[in-house]
């Protein structure tokens, strides 16, 4: 079915999929670009694309699938661009890390009559190193993919429908293709996504960034530092890493759901800090045994 | 130079070790002892030990070299059982987690004229899951295994002279089988060892169980939960499962310092949360890019 894509933003994800795509045997052609010539180059010497789109919204006229790889504002940048040259013969999907704004934007711009459709959807992995050159074919494997439908609409199918016929059958077909990665597709509300990422997903990132930043602050220049963290640091620092202009939109389009959850572990934090010496402490322990332990 | 090796506590940490001890090419004996039995049959069915001893004092008193590695106050009282029963022949030496207290009495109940030698220790390395069947002969490698001075002392070797020769001999012997086993060795002063390792080791243990138990009370009956979390979230909640029985002693004999960690932590999430939409942002994602990287 999906003979034409192109991936605009072929970084760490657009690169990734690339790489999956030809990995799970498709056969089509994958254009790429990039806003930073390096990354498309990247992508193309890794084979993660075939060539790189000289001028990215022709190459997407000409393309069925269109992938926008992209941190979320670029993603929503992009979406506004494509709407009015695309038609009932395109899909547009994205690997946003939030969804609301992308999600509610997508059935603004596309999913009606005569319009390109669009399919929200957002990996669950990632790295804490960005460019094409870190590109994987496995990077999904094992991992869920998610899309999502309009926040707070009574069904996930609810938005479904306003898609074309032709965009339909190219959203079940990347559908399969995504369950050719070594994924589990998921269905979520997208509110309900922004809400369940800022725990699972936001709140760790945030977290290691603050506690890298302090640690760099307390220890950077103690020179036996390095040497004596073992695997616990460098677990829990290792997204101190992470590129900033990623979280920087999620921290824009996520802030309050996001900032409940920072607070909320201050307060956690506080509480165990003030029963170091108390049998709560156990109960804090044996609360943290139980998670996904079900 | 060590023929004879008694281990007290034959769990992850002790198990570790005496299969470490064999895969460098250990050819002495070692028994093996745990207030647990079953923990003590476990260590000889994977052969970290030779024989479970029935008696341990008696044991150590057949021993060159005995190792304490429970957590840190059954250390404590290990150490005061074996003072009074070992002499100039016998060497003691620990894995405990805190060693201010460790250290101190190392040098009031050993490392006098006609006592045994206390050399106190402790490898950076363990895992989130307890028990002998969890060693590993790997577990030490590339880390490091620190050796700890009477604290506040001008020089690291200030308390050494105090240990018998033979004893010295044991503690030298004793430092190259460690370096055998794949680790790099540090002298630091008890105290600032506490210190750091209040940041470097206890910060993020009590982190991950903070965040661990609130993504268990927020999430824990949510069904989507636990497909949805990825690499980030294993590992930044794989601590949360660590034994609380160790953990307590941590807590005890480092409240002070671990506490002034978490509270920094604190304010420094909070720090971030009120700067989601600043440019305060990406100084935290930048500093924290540093860290580790010189």
């Amino acid at each position: 079915m999906i003979e034409r894509v192109l991936i605009l933003g072929t970084g760490l994800l657009g690169a990734s999929t690339g790489l999956a795509l030809r990995a799970a045997g498709y056969e089509g052609s994958i254009l790429g670009w990039d806003k930073d010539p390096n990354q498309s180059r990247d992508a193309l010497s890794i084979k993660a694309i075939d060539a790189v789109a000289a001028r990215p919204l022709e190459a997407a006229e000409a393309s069925q699938l269109i992938l926008l790889a992209t941190p979320v504002y670029a993603i929503l940048d992009w979406m506004e661009q494509l709407s009015p040259i695309l038609g009932p013969s395109h899909l547009v999907t994205d690997v946003g890390s939030t969804k609301a704004l992308i999600t509610r934007a997508g059935n603004r711009l596309f999913n009606k009559p005569g319009r390109g459709g669009f399919l929200p959807g957002h990996p669950m992995a990632g790295k804490e190193v960005s460019g094409a050159l870190e590109a994987d074919a496995e990077l999904f494997r094992g991992a869920v993919w998610i899309f999502t439908s309009e926040p707070d609409t009574a069904s996930p199918d609810d938005n479904q429908p306003a898609m074309s016929f032709q965009a339909a059958e190219l959203a079940a077909s990347w559908r399969h293709r995504i369950e050719s990665f070594g994924c589990r597709t998921l269905d979520l509300d997208a509110n309900r996504h922004d809400e369940l990422v800022a725990w699972v997903s936001h709140l760790p990132q945030f977290l290691s960034t603050a506690l890298t930043a302090l640690l760099q602050t307390q220890l950077g220049d103690a020179p036996e530092l390095a040497a004596v963290g073992g695997r616990a640091l460098r677990e829990m620092t290792r997204l101190g890493s992470s590129p900033y202009s990623m979280w920087r939109d999620v921290a824009y389009t996520n802030t309050e759901q996001v900032a409940t959850a920072i607070h909320a572990l201050e307060q956690r934090l506080a509480h165990l800090r003030e029963n170091l010496r108390t049998p709560e402490l156990r109960d804090e322990f044996e609360l943290a045994s139980r998670f996904r332990k079900g």
